[in-house]
């Protein structure tokens, strides 16, 4: 019998009653002679009301500890949803990512699943159940529970269904798919039927926020096809899999950005080697994330170097350069106001000139380009963010995205 | 190092300034040079929420899944108080009843403890971490989670303490201890400032709710002392321990009543063996408690029997006793409107005069005595609800319980 892993997020099961539709949807899968192994995530905001309670209680709540306090949440959810499956007359059991099998290294707040324990869950399929599990969890060498970080209960439905050699991984979210372009900005972005794990990959990279950049590489990894769709209708949604011959190879399948970019600038960096080295291994021990940077030609034996990070790693990155500057003897720049867009396309590699007509395009809407940076399936321009909407609908309309192609 | 195990009641945790206070308790038993271990009940009413929501869901919910459900509040809790401990600059470590190696049968919803795993516990304690656990919460050998029913964190707090040999088990809760009679009935009830194991659980059998049977029952059988004391002062409430000399042998240490007593009556039961062993049997095959009974003398060859029951049970018993009435020839009455007052004192067994006291007590006060059952230290009796109130403080003055003994 055919293994259906699906994943419901926090939205789906909001409350109660998204709950029973929720169950319901399990069950036709059930019915259907699917073998179903479901994984939800915490109820609506019942992660952020536990949140709340740490922050009154504690100003640096210990990372174990916060990890045992937001695992409840997912625990809720699969019990509740376990019992409205017995209300509808179908044996369900819903186990917690410990139970599951779902092993972790012992990085709390942000584990990385070290394998999948796969005996209960096949036991529990095997005699008939619908399996449900808690998301966004799984326990550690030492027994302790660990969660997954963001988008967390993606990554332990892709991991399932690996593990258990699903036919397929259903992500069940409040979008009804992938779009061309965030449709709060492009009012004719169109749903993508289907995209390569690649160009997802950079999506997700780049700003799409359906999917997590995480599951989706674990999913390319183990070949695992993903359906993300909404649990709210009965439509298809969109397919992320293999490249193959059948998928429509646009030239550029989707316009992304971001809005929340710092671009830091050292100005007459020394131009000898290590000193590179020395301010980005700096921004790494400071868990500082960068995204683009750049380094001009060299003037006089010094350059400068510019970078940008998530607005969030700001004041990280900020302390750490200080530790440093003095000792290079470099200063450096803030800009706080930046953003980024993005097109992605599978197609682009065998057709040049989409570099050309992407920075066209935005020069012709008046845009100033302040960064670039390139893969073999990308292109992004780091900009100001109030020009960030404007771009992406310039954007959409130049590739045709409006249209199916 | 002396290991002391200390159990904070839902009313003791209801929101974070009080989880802030617990933590300062906590802290200053650690730091008077004792290893805690701290048992957290689920913060105030977040029990009922919880289940609120279960039933909105399924109209019976699977137990299995309620416990996984249920066993959610605590593991907040202990998550919770660790981060507020760990705001005062101590260790502490939550875990849950799992981890804390608290085994059960598998009987969801009422599960008994069968042992404790002590390994981790007593790893973490001489680590110089205070340690917290889950209360209410164990692991099945299926490894499921299961919950010990009402009281059941009292009862993981005397379980760990045996299990760990501890000085004492402290039962923080809101009342300042055990009362000589409800304080909210008799103005003048005095805390009692030490009772044997023995009279706490035949106050606990009749009524007074500070304290699980099961619970007493555990430590009396493990001889762990309990202190059953307010979170909200530092005032010494009641010691429950061994009956030694030092222990005031009052004849009469406390009048307890309960107010939820259904009477059932089978009108001429044949008297012949085995009538009463079918009745009760039916009763227990349908999980009724039977409390007080009497059977009256026989007279041409029947008999009547009478019963209580919890009101609660009143549905199954009258369903049990439905179904083999007519086999037997019998017909039953019903009277839902019962109440029981009873006194317990180890003083008792030398005292003679006691019960013959109670009755003329109960007869001055105009209070008509339904039904009587002994035990050496307890004399109940099963009278209307509407006098409960009156013949508590009848018994309570005529025994001289407000004055000191």
């Amino acid at each position: 019998m055919p293994i259906i892993v699906q994943k419901y997020g926090g939205t789906s099961v909001g409350d109660t009653e998204c709950i029973k539709n929720v169950a319901r949807r399990i069950v036709a899968e059930h019915d259907a002679g699917n073998q179903v192994v479901a994984v939800v995530s915490a109820m609506g905001d019942s992660t952020d009301e536990l949140l709340k309670m740490a922050h009154e209680i504690a100003t640096d709540p210990p990372e174990r500890e916060l990890d045992m306090l937001l695992s409840t949440g997912e625990r809720v959810s699969v019990a509740l949803l376990a019992m409205a499956i017995h209300e509808l007359g179908r044996t369900a059991i819903s186990l917690s990512g410990n139970q599951a099998g779902i092993q972790t290294n012992t990085v709390h707040m942000k584990a990385r699943i070290t394998g999948v324990e796969t005996g209960r869950l096949i036991e529990e399929l095997e005699s008939g159940k619908i399996v449900l599990v808690a998301g966004f969890q799984g326990v550690s060498p030492v027994e302790d529970v660990t969660t997954l970080g963001r988008g967390g209960s993606d990554t332990t439905a892709v991991a399932l269904a690996a593990a258990l050699g699903a036919k397929l991984c259903e992500i069940f979210t409040d979008v009804d798919g992938v779009y061309t372009a965030d449709p709060g900005i492009v009012s004719d972005a169109r749903k993508i039927d289907a995209v390569s794990y690649g160009e997802m990959l950079e999506m997700a990279a780049t700003g799409a926020e359906v999917l997590m950049l995480r599951s989706v590489e674990y999913a390319q990894k183990y070949g695992v096809p993903l359906h993300v769709r909404s649990s709210f209708t009965d439509q298809p949604g969109t397919w992320i899999r293999e490249e193959d011959e059948k998928m429509e190879k646009a030239v550029v399948s989707a316009v992304t950005h971001t809005n929340d970019e710092s671009k830091l600038t050292l100005l007459r960096v020394p131009d000898r080697p290590g000193v590179a080295a020395t301010v980005f291994g700096a921004l790494a021990a400071a868990d500082v994330n960068v995204d683009t940077i750049i380094q001009n030609v060299s003037e006089q034996g010094t350059t400068d170097i510019s970078f940008t990070v998530n607005q969030s790693d700001l004041p990280g990155a900020q302390k750490a350069l200080q530790a440093i500057a003095g000792n290079l003897g470099v200063a450096f720049l803030i800009d706080n106001d930046m953003g980024k867009v993005s097109i992605v396309g599978a197609g682009m590699k065998s057709y040049p000139g989409v570099a050309a007509k992407m920075f066209g395009t935005l020069a012709s809407a008046g845009v100033n380009i302040e960064m670039i940076s390139t893969s073999s399936i990308k292109i992004s321009c780091v900009i100001k963010r109030g020009q960030v909407e404007k771009a992406v609908r310039a954007l959409h309309q130049a590739f045709n995205l409006a249209k199916p192609a």
